[in-house]
């Protein structure tokens, strides 16, 4: 799909291996890839790819290397747990043009709307932004059980309930994922992020005031607005370990919009543990097919 | 208002605060409350007031206690932060003709479905439910700011923001409480309650994962179908020390609808910290007036 390209493909990598897989791909498929490595985000070892680092705010430093680099297609990829305060911005001209709204989109939106006002700069510095499954469609969840552990009909429940949440969630720009326990919804994803709400998960169930008797599902879901070419709900070995200490009978992710990483992994941890991995339909409308 | 009462009011009492005020205001109005103090929930000192200790599932000592004491009227007053596990409920006969609804509803409900269910079955004792705001009219909030503070424009933006993200997790029947910062929303509060979710927005705060130049608002709401008979949301002055913990410029909560427990104090610790308290008018379709 990325054959006959004219330019080269860089990857804007933040943390987790979410960007090293989609690189890895990419060199699979013909690519050369060029690394952006964001400063105190992309926290891998990167030697194995050409790569420079720049800081989150540095949209100037951004436009020169594009053209140096003969780049034409970009590929957002990885976590960005901080957003650069304002002092770090170092703005270009083509961004001093649009400076009021690009201030009050980076002081007061929601991740959504950050995340179109990045593309929308990169896209004005003359590369495309592209999906990262669109690199490594391989890496995509696909629909049912994933490992050899299928959810139950309570488990079935849960995750009617915790997807309804996320949509919910997910329309107010806040986080990706819920947790249900016996139809009980116990905990919302915001900023945290999903590894947070799953330890505050543990840490109630430790405390009884989660039912130790009923175990509960982790969903993730694509917020309903959001542009599919950046930040789709990830998961990995670590998820399924998380979801573990936090009693969980298992994990659903959208299928098609969600990322598996280290997948082999990933099963046998969740297979061990007795856990389930499942990729889910979720409607328009948000009804589970 | 409670004048004239043939019967004894009860107050059925969970953690915090909030019970031993409602106490005291009916004592106050010329009312003799008997305390029913929770197991496990009920923290402080009630020998002031004439009381007997009941497992939180313990339905059949309760139908005993409130006809040996001739109670007519029932207030529900204080956090209950743990469900009775099956094995701890002692059905009497009226509960067990209902038994495989109140199975389902105590397994599975949000906590409405579960109070509104708690309500049946005390009126099914013969008592009435009334709310802890109709025996302490005095500890509900009032519209506009009520300490010597405030909220400017941007806290008005925050406050709108979180608003409506605590009315949306309202719906879904999880929590009353939300953070927004900047404009972005930050937090929602699930089982770990709003001293919790501050904590959490504390040490987001710390990690330098929320702005440290924007400070932020917590705002409390009714559910939207919430029986008012119980679980208004509390405010006190260890709510304004986590919000001032937490770097937040304030809290909002629903005018007429919220309790606000020790005001002076509460008022004080918010002047000296910096922070403002507001009551809001919050329509029926969720827009702030």
């Amino acid at each position: 799909m990325t054959q006959g390209a004219a330019g080269r493909l860089a990857i804007i990598a933040g943390s987790g291996f979410l960007p090293y897989y989609v690189a890895e791909a990419a060199q699979q498929s013909g690519e050369t890839p060029f690394i952006i490595r964001l400063k105190n985000e992309a926290d891998l070892d990167w030697t194995k790819f050409e790569n420079v680092s720049i800081s989150v705010g540095d949209v100037s430093a951004l436009g020169k290397l594009l053209s140096a680099q003969g780049i034409d297609r970009v590929v957002l990829s990885g976590g960005v747990s901080r957003r650069p305060e304002w002092r770090e911005i170092r703005p270009n001209f083509k961004m001093i043009a649009k400076m009021p709204s690009i201030i009050r989109t980076l002081l007061s939106g929601g991740d959504d709307t950050v995340l179109q006002m990045v593309i929308r700069l990169i896209e004005a510095q003359g590369a495309r932004v592209i999906g990262a499954h669109e690199i490594a469609p391989g890496l995509l969840a696909t629909t049912g059980a994933l490992g050899n552990i299928a959810p139950g009909d309570d488990d079935h429940r849960d995750i009617a309930k915790a997807a309804k949440a996320a949509l919910a969630l997910g329309a107010l720009d806040v986080g990706q994922g819920s947790v249900s326990v016996g139809g009980r919804l116990v905990a919302l994803e915001g900023v945290e992020g999903t590894d947070g709400m799953l330890a505050r998960v543990a840490s109630l169930r430790a405390e009884g005031r989660i039912s130790s008797r009923r175990k509960g599902v982790l969903v993730k879901l694509c917020k309903p607005q959001q542009d599919i070419r950046a930040d789709l709900p990830t998961i990995g070995p670590s998820t399924v370990e998380n979801a573990a200490k936090a009693g969980l009978a298992g994990i659903a992710v959208e299928a098609g919009r969600a990322f598996v990483l280290d997948r082999e992994v990933m099963l046998r941890v969740a297979d061990d543990a007795g856990l389930f991995v499942c990729g889910i339909d979720v409607g328009l409308a948000g009804e589970m097919m």
